[in-house]
């Protein structure tokens, strides 16, 4: 299973990220990847790819789904990073249905054992699905089109709001194209080119650890473990809720060090969300982060601010682009850009010349990569690919069905979405979708070599194209905004789908279950994650709003790099087009610095990692490395065990306070608030509350 | 060592508290108990009385000194529970001393290895010097006198404010009768009659066993652990200092349950120091303490209230001793004087009934009580036995010497007291100096046999004799409290002493090196208690008020007792001698039934424990709670640990915020004020708040 749909957002670009989550899940498991690990389950039967497909994985999926389509939801809007949470996912599904099952057994009642494969069946779906609440943009482009974003930025002339209706109309008609455009393609990709697909790896050698005797003792810790996590992070949202009357109130306005660097952001704001995100992050993103905050937040602002009415006009207040926001959001924008422009030539490149290599050896071997030929029969395949390479070739989804599926989804889509956005008309979406699955195949392959998926740069270059095609008389912004969401639905499922036929092929599981599975998967994707968007909608007046608990920064920043797509630079304030550059330029730098150091480039700090402080503050940076400390200080006492159990801990924390959103929405859409408020005030202001006060 | 000094406050007269606290320091030791400890040591020199009393022990000492002077301080003023702090002293002593040795023996210029005799020295010094930090009344009789507190009561004619010079003379004139006065008896006490004194024998066994090289291995992991908490406990009390700008601001005023529950003084305040004393007591005193708290401001007081306008009058506000405060506080005394006389009169009876008995005994068996036929060759005695009998003996300290001490200092205090308080007549101190050796000899008995000093009792009896006396008219509240102080001070030096000669016994420490390090420990705290009492006064000027962090409970109660002794009462408010009369009955009742159940009987609450919430709110009982629900759980996963453990941990918890309120009476001294305060509003308070704030 492959995570990337909830993965590849602006942040997560990074190739150590996925990486690291994946050596970490499967760590355990190196050593019987060195002696054969089918040989050790070829005992058990591998189930008909109908019987792979079972009621109770979907159901499961489907509670699993809401869980995670919370968690990201969450994520999403509050800063838009949002970890792998293939371990979360592993571990929970595992656990659902060994309960199920072992309840099943005892009673007597138990016609088909818990196997691997509809382990991996329901991991698939899961991901699917929670992958929609990232890849629906409900944190970027999707909210991007609304008043509410339209308002804080410089052209408010054409918007969108969300609706239940036209949202999920939306998805259905673009996330399908994703899975039909690579299907073809998985033989090639998996089999002929051995891509690693390294999420995609570790996933599979976390499911067929548990399903091993003593993977499964480790598994029930693990679950254990992050139950336990889940439970204290869950009652600490509770807990902090009481004290929340209003945004300025409770612990998440907690001035742990001070109140000046509160008034610039510098506080622990006790979320276990971001701790757990921050464990689960390698080191250097959230070193990373906090260094753009420092940078941006404790030198860049203030000094800014001390050029107001020189730079720009006194009085704009904090939220105004042509104030200090402008700096924040463009600077922000600039280091996004050039991180993703230097990505992008990168693995572009690397895929062009992997393609080139694998093609030239084929041809030099004079084996045309046909089924036969790689058969299972062929002497220089260890057992377990020969087993692997058999079950994966067994059950087959016909070409004609793929290409088939693309154009009749693509003609229903280019029939539909004009109706929904008026400024994106016919002949863009037709331009999209003849490009599209060269893209999409691009992506799956440099993600298979990277782990790295390029998703939301495909959605910036179609914001740019497509908006500057439409231009500003005729909705270039929202026209741009849309077309950024058909360009990253199809080419963020096309590398999920390929990442989870990795997965499906370590683990014996069959590639028509797992298409099915994504289909399911999707489906259901498309329906929750608007739901669970409308809750947090519905719940929270002031989403989107720079103050809020929930800023949702990337809805105000794809917004503005319509409107430059469009617009160009004219409303810029004074010298930000400057620093633009420079950071822009740095961002460029500061990667090729790092690829060209090699192995010490992983000291080097992440751009891309750098931007989100800039826009929205670093508290969020300082839970992170408070995460960060928590699993140092552990790995430093017990380096077994925190290994074994930092990714459940982790998980515990961020699925907890997770799902702690659902009541607190649901309350605040019943209308009860919060009865206290925690306020910290200096003791000048306090004075003179106690005077009001009377005591 | 026996910390009765600060452990027999009006609270800590319950034989469970210090027996437990002895167990669990000893747990580890029991072993070593059955099989003969003095073996273990045979072949280390036993050093002289002079060489035992080392000029590092007394350097020590007074950094230890003046360590938990400051904790049993703050105890003293914020709730006037004390815990045993007998661990902490003998961990921490130890600790210095090793450090010190070691470092010396490295650098090779070691002397005088460190041992337990010097040990025992030091426990000693240390007691003698932070018992003063409670005999000396700073939270009860002696700040009764004030100003303050004389406002607060119904007698506001008489008042002495407490003045550096007068309380450390005073202090000096009658602190060192005590120590004169039970001398003569150590043999008989000690060897004759072979009293336990729990406490001392606990201590003691703590000395051996970090002598022995297994004990000092497992000392050295609880000094580790104590320093670590106590760390944390430092760095939290510095946390929370930032954000109490006021009383009502931060972490002590968070109101964890709620804000109808924080108006009636539920809530955890989050202050280590009580999660600490709350490992240390026994569950059953938490139990009480929050049982009281529920019966006081869970029911009665609310219910107390509605009858406001009958039974009192409208308006008279929450301090108003006419008004409810009459009732928190006159209820209060009803069940400390009930449990007091219950206990006053059963441990007089148990003495007189054992003394009867040994003297029965002695004279059957016709073998007078002098020293030489209970020599060491007797052949009933055991090697133990015989070897500590024969150290023990060997230092004598003359009859003649500690009579004509007594006399010298009870005439030298019989010229100054008047002097100091001109409403103490010469012939009322002759009066107590007459009873007093009696009174102090029954003390020490009583306490051998049970653990129990009953020094405040005493206190009280000589409030009510003396105070009746003088009469209203020539101040009897002030002679009372003063007569108090007096005889406060004798009765418990007395047993404290007994309890050290006791350990000494036990460690081969020589008596008059004990009497030595008593008489330095107690100049010590002649000096320094008044001085950290001081510190404490000058710093926090609200000191004894019932809405400050520093109430001091127990002062009001004392000067209500005298006043009640002298005026009788006329002032209280209606129905309330009623419920006074039903509470001392049911103090009396409770202790009946638990006595008449027996070993069952450790289940029913004390009524001593349940009358400080009564006055203070049930806050401190929720943190104790918090501690025992800690240990409980604690237990119930490693029991073996937390038996080895807790006490360590708890210490570290005392005695970290204990130290930090040093730091904070030097920063309210300066007049460095906390810059922010955290505060805790209802949503409809928070709207004012917002709009006069202007956001």
């Amino acid at each position: 299973m492959a995570q990337n749909g909830n993965g590849d957002n602006d942040f997560d670009e990074s190739p150590d990220h996925e990486h690291k989550l994946g050596r970490k899940g499967s760590s355990t498991k190196v050593k019987e990847d060195e002696v054969s690990v089918e040989r050790m389950f070829q005992h058990m039967l591998v189930p008909s790819w109908r019987n792979q497909l079972t009621v109770r994985a979907f159901v499961v999926s489907f509670v699993l789904s809401i869980l995670f389509s919370f968690i990201v939801m969450k994520l999403n809007l509050t800063t838009g990073i949002i970890p792998s949470l293939n371990v979360s996912a592993g571990l929970l599904g595992f656990f659902f249905v060994k309960t199920w099952t072992k309840f099943l057994e005892k009673s007597g009642m138990l016609r088909q054992p818990f196997t691997r494969q509809e382990n991996t069946v329901i991991q698939t779906c899961v991901v699917a699905s929670s992958g929609i609440a990232f890849s629906g943009g409900f944190g970027s482009y999707l909210f991007g089109m609304s008043e509410e974003i339209a308002n804080q930025s410089t052209d408010t002339s054409d918007f969108k709001n969300p609706k239940l209706g036209w949202i999920i109309g939306f998805l259905f008609v673009v996330s399908f194209l994703g899975l039909f455009s690579v299907v073809p393609l998985r033989k090639i990709m998996v089999i002929d080119f051995k891509l690693t697909y390294p999420s995609g790896t570790a996933t599979a050698h976390l499911i067929n650890s548990f399903h091993t005797p003593l993977g499964a003792k480790l598994a029930k810790k693990q679950v254990k473990t992050l139950g336990k996590f889940f439970s204290l992070s869950f009652l600490w949202g509770f807990f902090q809720w009481f004290y929340t009357a209003t945004d300025q109130c409770g612990f998440q306005a907690f001035p742990s060090l001070g109140l000046k660097a509160y008034d610039n952001k510098f506080y622990f704001d006790f979320s276990a969300i971001y701790v757990g995100v921050g464990m689960i992050c390698p080191y250097i993103i959230n070193i990373s982060v906090l260094l753009g905050g420092i940078i941006s937040w404790g030198i860049m602002w203030p000094l800014i601010k001390t050029k107001e009415g020189q730079w720009y006009e006194k009085g704009l207040g904090e939220g105004n682009l042509h104030g200090i926001q402008g700096y924040r959001v463009f600077i922000a924008i600039a280091l996004i850009l050039g991180d993703g422009l230097y990505n992008f030539v990168k693995v572009l490149t690397h895929t062009l010349w992997g393609l080139y290599h694998q093609i030239r050896e084929k041809q030099r071997e004079n084996v045309l990569p046909v089924a036969d030929q790689d058969s299972p029969t062929n002497p220089q395949l260890s057992y377990d690919d020969q087993r692997r390479t058999q079950l994966f070739l067994k059950d087959q989804i016909p070409t004609w069905f793929a290409i088939g599926g693309y154009v009749a989804v693509a003609a229903i889509s280019t029939a539909t979405l004009p109706h929904i956005f008026h400024q994106l008309k016919w002949y863009y979406i037709i331009v999209i979708y003849l490009i599209a699955p060269t893209l999409a195949f691009c992506n799956a392959y440099g993600c298979g070599l990277t782990d790295w998926s390029l998703a939301s740069t495909y959605g910036k270059l179609a914001i740019f194209t497509i908006g500057a095609w439409a231009g500003a008389s005729h909705g270039g912004v929202l026209a741009g905004l849309a077309a950024c969401g058909v360009m990253m639905n199809i080419v963020s499922t096309a590398s999920d789908l390929m990442q989870d036929f990795k997965t499906g092929y370590l683990t014996l599981a069959s590639p028509r279950a797992m298409f099915v599975s994504q289909i399911i998967g999707t489906t259901m994707g498309c329906v929750v994650s608007p739901c669970v968007f409308w809750i947090f909608y519905k719940a929270f007046p002031d989403l989107g709003r720079s103050t809020s608990e929930y800023p949702a920064p990337y809805a105000i920043i794809y917004r503005n790099m319509a409107i430059l797509g469009v617009q160009g630079f004219g409303s810029l304030p004074k010298n930000c087009l400057l620093l633009c550059y420079i950071f822009f330029g740095s961002a460029v730098t500061i990667n090729l610095i790092k690829d060209f150091l090699g192995k010490r480039g992983r000291f080097v700090p992440l751009p891309m990692a750098m931007a989100i402080p800039f826009y929205i503050g670093p508290y969020f940076a300082i839970d992170m490395c408070v995460g960060s400390l928590i699993l140092y200080v552990w790995e430093r006492i017990n380096k077994e065990k925190a290994d074994a159990f930092a990714p459940a801990v982790a998980s515990g924390l961020i699925c907890g306070d997770g799902i702690w959103t659902l009541p607190a929405s649901i309350l605040a859409l019943a209308g009860v608030k919060p009865p206290i408020c925690m306020k910290f005030l200096s003791r000048a202001a306090n004075q003179r509350v106690d005077t009001l006060l009377g005591n």
